[in-house]
């Protein structure tokens, strides 16, 4: 059994996606259990019209719901205690559930996520992990969006987190990870990360396999299982990328319609079009995963419908039944055992 | 009469893709004058085969040629005076021409630019700028790769040189311009970006049309002509993007080949998917432009063919035509004019 807690209320649609997604995800994986929060009466009736869901779900009315536009200081300060988004992560923090699903504000659920579960012994700041489909399949990227400027030792904590998250997700041994940087031998180079390259050669932990640093056009051809960047540039690379394969796909369709021979075209090599949609398909890899909290918390798009919003659920799913947490903890653990400097440190430390 | 000097040893293929890519643009452009350096024994045979480009441009011999990937402060001691590279680009700080391309190692190139053009008055770091096809049609996106982690002061002179040049390219009077940003809110942010957020917004130039931030997918989207942000997050967006073209490029070459139906359609449908290729070709927009030196310097993709090489070269032909660095001059003279605290600052300074 996994249970899951939803934040109904998240998300552009809240209930009328989260609901119907949740439904998806059960005919799935029958051994879920949701823990549901969300404003009463526009859930409950809802919630009736799917009575598998209802029968495998406990529903808790919340007071209020976050906006999608909320700052975080002022989510936190109103939605402390009261907010679907709020419980549905105390339901984590209370041991009442495995995961948190939300496809409500980011900066909102990360504040609240920080707050209600605290960091992980051992890492300072929070990354979220983008799951990035790629020529060879799929890779991880992190930190997309949470830890701005992350330093040298940051990355190195977001490396082995991703590791761990890669060995979960993709069932491989010693997953390949990368860091990102720039090609171009530069005046002035990114410090951080050739400092970070050097902590992971020096530590080379067990569940890594590091690569040296990869440029952006690696990430789409799955050079590596893992990209490790700051949060700053991992957000515009995802971004971009994503602007990149809307264009694409609007040049497609404008092309595809232009003329007679074009849409006859299209009719035939339908079958192919549809391949090459799902391919692009971005609610397939929806779910970004924070890392480096006691408890997993996984981030959905605000703007997906009920098929993304059930991927989101796949993507908790999976992260609770392959360990993700316990690989995490244990990974930290054989890292910071592994370093000959912690001792040393904290007792130079005590004698200054 | 526009005078282009050429580093005909750049790139992964030298002469052989220079020399014919040179003869194509002067087909375009019969007022181009160029001057060539590079090594007379591979150069001058191949020569003698275009006698229209022979008959405008002035050949000199080089004594050697910089390495793709030769490191900027070795090819500087090794090519300084002696390197095509160089003496290409002394060609413009002499005065004998008026921009110069080059498909060489873009590290040597910017670090001998940097050395034999020095930097424009009142500017302390360059850019370069790319030019991103976009929804709307092309924007110009800064700094892709010359000044890791710019700090405020830094991405509003680049405001002000993208400015100019988005003048100089689309012949618009006031570009609109954004600052690349991440969207969501956060705990520590990009205090560089909102700086330079505020030192735009105070000083209000003329020339540009302050939108504010963008983020990372509204670059393909096209909702402002020019886009700014530091080298590091402005090169991994690039190759990002680069890296999902090609891979959808490729997953629909896979899906159009994989039944007959499919093979027919695209048979059909081959006028339209040939208006996307050319869409989608990066030939078309080839040529980062060098900002802030004293005179114009284009990169062209290294792995470039003819006709990306003449594609660059009618980048620098339309930069000279247009007074790329004259407009830079003004912006910037006007820029510095206007602020209040210049003088203020300095008589403070004096003071202290």
């Amino acid at each position: 059994m996994v249970r899951i807690s939803l934040d109904v209320m998240g998300g552009d649609f809240g209930p009328q996606v989260v609901i119907p997604g949740a439904a998806r995800a059960l005919e799935r994986h029958p051994d879920i259990r949701f823990v549901l929060y969300g404003l009463e009466d526009q859930c409950v009736p809802l919630l009736d019209k799917y009575p598998k869901l209802k029968a495998s779900s406990t529903f808790y009315a919340s007071e209020l719901a976050i906006a999608m536009d909320e700052k975080p200081s002022q989510a936190l300060r109103r939605g402390r205690g009261k907010a679907s988004m709020w419980q549905a992560i105390e339901a984590v923090s209370k041991g009442e559930a495995d995961v948190i699903v939300s496809a409500g504000n980011t900066g909102a659920l990360m504040a609240m996520s920080v707050f209600c579960l605290r960091m992980m012994a051992g890492i300072q700041r929070p990354a979220i992990a983008a799951i990035w489909p790629t020529l060879k399949g799929e890779s991880i990227v992190l930190d997309v969006g949470a830890t701005i400027g992350a330093d040298a030792q940051q990355l190195m904590d977001f490396a082995l987190m991703g590791g761990a998250m890669a060995r979960a997700l993709f069932e491989i041994e010693r997953p390949t990870l990368g860091l990102l940087n720039v090609g171009v031998e530069e005046i002035k180079g990114q410090e951080e990360v050739k400092e970070a390259g050097r902590l992971i050669r020096e530590a080379s932990p067990d569940s890594i396999d590091y690569f040296g640093f990869v440029e952006g056009d690696d990430i789409g051809r799955g050079t590596v299982d893992v990209v490790v960047t700051e949060g700053f540039s991992g957000n515009i690379a995802l971004k971009a990328s994503e602007g990149t394969a809307r264009q694409i796909a609007e040049y497609l369709r404008a092309a595809m319609s232009r003329t007679l021979l074009a849409k006859i075209g299209y009719i035939l090599a339908k079958g192919a079009f549809d391949r090459l949609r799902e391919k692009m398909d971005p609610r397939k890899v929806n779910g970004g995963v924070f890392l480096g909290l006691n408890g997993v918390v996984i981030k959905s798009h605000g703007g997906t419908d009920a098929e993304g919003f059930a991927a989101a659920i796949d993507v908790g799913y999976d992260m609770v039944r392959n360990g993700l947490k316990a690989k995490i903890e244990n990974d930290l653990k054989k890292y910071h055992a592994s370093l000959p400097s912690e001792g040393a440190a904290s007792g130079m430390a005590d004698e200054v």
